[in-house]
């Protein structure tokens, strides 16, 4: 397993499965599970702490409202930390939950993605561990041409009057 | 020691003094400490974890920008725990520290107060302890009395053109 | 009776019905009406000055738009007063609502909760009367020991793929 | 007495002595003084209880922060009130003091007017009773064409390079 | 005629018909028309000019998104003039109406009430005539009683758990 | 003249001054005056209607607060209208101008530029212009190169650790 | 072609049609197609400077989100650029949208319109063109001499009680 | 050299140091310039296409305004990019910095650190590397250690009275 995905809630989860499939998609080893810093705080600090043992070198974070988790597994490893902030039910059209991850104090970052950006975060993820791994870091520039490709299909298609 | 007082940064000081000062002029013990969520996430653990055994029936935990301590604290007691939003030099205008600690999710609640307002947080905790102690909700009687005295002197002032 | 639970309009009901059925959960007596700061002042003021005398140790108040009860409330009574903003069809995304309860002046607290969160509101109630009552004490503890269980058991089924 | 001003607290006079210079210069008779809602609320029942019969048609009211006093006041007369959101030292940049006079629910309106512009409370105060008074009528419309005149004159200053 | 009330468009009869009713219901006449600042700007002007002529004792004016309407013929007239913010379909959530409604510069008031709140300013337009007409004063006293009433009948029901 | 630069008031000046000025450096010929929406209606509608006239082909307006003046020009007008939201002393931080000149009806547009920056609404009037004037074109270009240079000297001086 | 109409991605389409609508409606010739800043760079700088050459008077560019498109666009070509901020789906209620086309530094003006406004964007297009060619021009005033109608015939209705 | 550190405006640099400080302090090369994506669009694409060949593995990007630097950065570059809200003179309370940065699309993450956190942002960069090196990876838990001293010595002195 290279990167923990948890989220807050299992109503997260439609969410948060962006960033497993895009890891899928990348041939990245993931895990994914529900961690609640505010319901479970001890499988929280455990979750945090046998990260590095476990192997993991990233972990994804979504949560929504007063989001804690992505702040507070930050502040138990020095691993990086991706922060996805999950627009839930319980939230004021999401402000609560980008500014309670994006607004950490300096010595514990998050790196925030947008408003329900999990599959950002799982490419983020794999950028990451591109920084070490040739072939990885291969199939992101394959998956920046796909992105530009569609593109210009769409462009074509707009031009020549199909759409 | 009846209520704990506890703050992200030395730098919240000068904002939470407010609070043990109208404990002190309520005649309610408490104490005060630093206890960082995310720097000192262990001692925040245990300053949760023990507050019972020592006695605390309230604790008021006040933080700035991303506030994760309010938040924590409430999830790792079953005491009542009153949160601070500080404006700190890094807090967007105090948004992101009033939505990180008002914004709870059901189950662990965090008794919010307004921006800054740490005297209202030592109130508030005073009104709590008062629902069992008589002496102290008379102290809280008063002190009602005292702010409607010392508007209606200004209201005489204002009228009579002193002011 | 020990937490009297008011709201301003009858369209309240479905969110503050939260606060009662947890207050009903945990053994905790309640009472429950519609208190209008806006078109019953009298009735605000009656129901505020009488509240000690019925019993109450704890009040909430819900209220949307420019949501003056909790905080009126608050000014006629030295009872701990909990405030649920309500995003009302009045509301502008409940940001009046939250606003208007939270940032009472210093004297004044007002136990502000999330946006909508009147079970928060009913469990803070339950808090502040289990700083004297152990009986209620213990209930919170298996209140909070039971929310950790759910997410524990949802961790295993996400973790086994059956989610 | 036709106009009475009240605002929540002494440091709002700053703000709200230009309502009462606006009526002065416009011969309008008033009262001033200091009523809060949440310090003296039985001193605010009374205000407003006994307006009508003081003689006022219209109240000004202003407050900062959760400003209940306006919207209260509207509660307890019939008399068309209006209200001054005043950016206090304990208000957000004054969205907590406008959204708490602006948004009142149907049936308890209250004249709002721009962030401190209390200038504008008293031409709005004398605007209404201008609707039964032909002199004070007269005055306003002097007092627009003044308005007129110093901008005509500022323009031609800038227009001939003297600014 | 002792009311105008005017629109910017037509998609704002639904939000501005309250105002006509509640008139209605007071037994005060008014006439109701389209007058938009940005369209027809030659219209406005000749609406505003001749609103005293025809008798108009109080304008309101209702709109929304860059909302110009109220603050022009607030310009225009020396009537008092009671704004609407309409969230219409181009608004961002209301703030541009309530914000380019509310903010007028000094010395041209504009009574602001809340949002989509045209009953508010139907009220606030028989507030302003009933300084000078005590028969229509009466109603409106009668009015709030009504208001009362029905929220004590609210209230015991939901004590008598009915509702 | 090619070019009217107009502000609601004589406070704009400091602002408005930048548009005068990078006019100045292209060679474009301009007037300058104030023009206030609100306190000379009569005004603003004849210098809207006599643009055409007097050889403007662009028009900058510049105001705050409830900022009327750009989308009434351009309601008086078919000539392109650039608006400058003003960051006034009566602005609640420049959101209320920048909504009231922004969110224009559909029909009526006015290109707005950001907060203070009227600089750019100087620039902004001489590419207009440009699209009919080879020569301006040409000194645009040439700005747009000199931008370029002292953005690379810049880098030059940090990259050999001068700055 | 005059006007070169992109859009950042193919689900803008439906918001950015209005701006080719009302350029057919003006007889204006324009191209309609899709780059993205973010997905197809290069395209962008080809797109942009090769504009000039293709015969491109004004550029309309339509994003949402964190929207570079207007501003990039305005950075590679001297020609007039105007902006839409759309509310696309990954938008927070479009306030992204605005702020990153809106808030442009000093240099590089972009000509904002309102949110979604693209056929403001086509007549501000229109009437930039409309600078140098009159029959453009009479076209415009004949646009907006039918918007009055409309007005004018909906008043009508209104006043006669038709609707 | 392992990080890019680049800023948008020499005005940054006070803010950005901090980044090139903390990566000084934990032995991790650097290199550091301006590079304005509104600017110098030509040098920014250079920047961005021979960044992996000059051996960079992480860029930190930081801009303030309408701030499209981290983003476009991104779409030309495989590599892990952290983008830095700086809170500039032309910046809205720093909220125009944040939503143009954090709201990318999905396809393009930009790992978005606090309002002017470039602390953060060097740290984050550490932590990316030191998923591939032990030996930072080590003075990274050691760098946590010594922020957890600071505050526990900090404590010991409020509970001592010392501060």
């Amino acid at each position: 397993m290279k990167v923990g995905i948890i989220m807050g809630s299992k109503s997260d989860l439609p969410v948060m499965q962006d960033a497993a499939d895009i890891l899928n998609e990348l041939g990245v080893a993931y895990e994914i599970t529900v961690v609640s810093a505010h319901r479970t705080p001890e499988r929280m600090f455990n979750y945090a702490k046998t990260a590095e043992d476990r192997g993991l070198k990233v972990i994804i974070a979504g949560a929504g409202g007063a989001a804690h988790l992505p702040g507070m597994i930050a502040s138990l490893t020095h691993l990086p930390v991706i922060g996805v902030p999950v627009k839930s039910s319980n939230s004021i059209d999401g402000w609560d939950s980008i500014l309670s991850i994006l607004q950490m104090p300096n010595g514990i970052p998050v790196a925030t993605v947008a408003l329900n950006a999990s599959k950002n975060a799982g490419l983020l993820a794999a950028q990451i561990l591109g920084t070490s791994d040739e072939a990885l870091s291969s199939r992101l520039k394959a998956f920046k041409e796909d992105l530009k490709k569609k593109i210009e299909d769409t462009a074509r298609e707009m031009e020549s009057g199909t759409i």
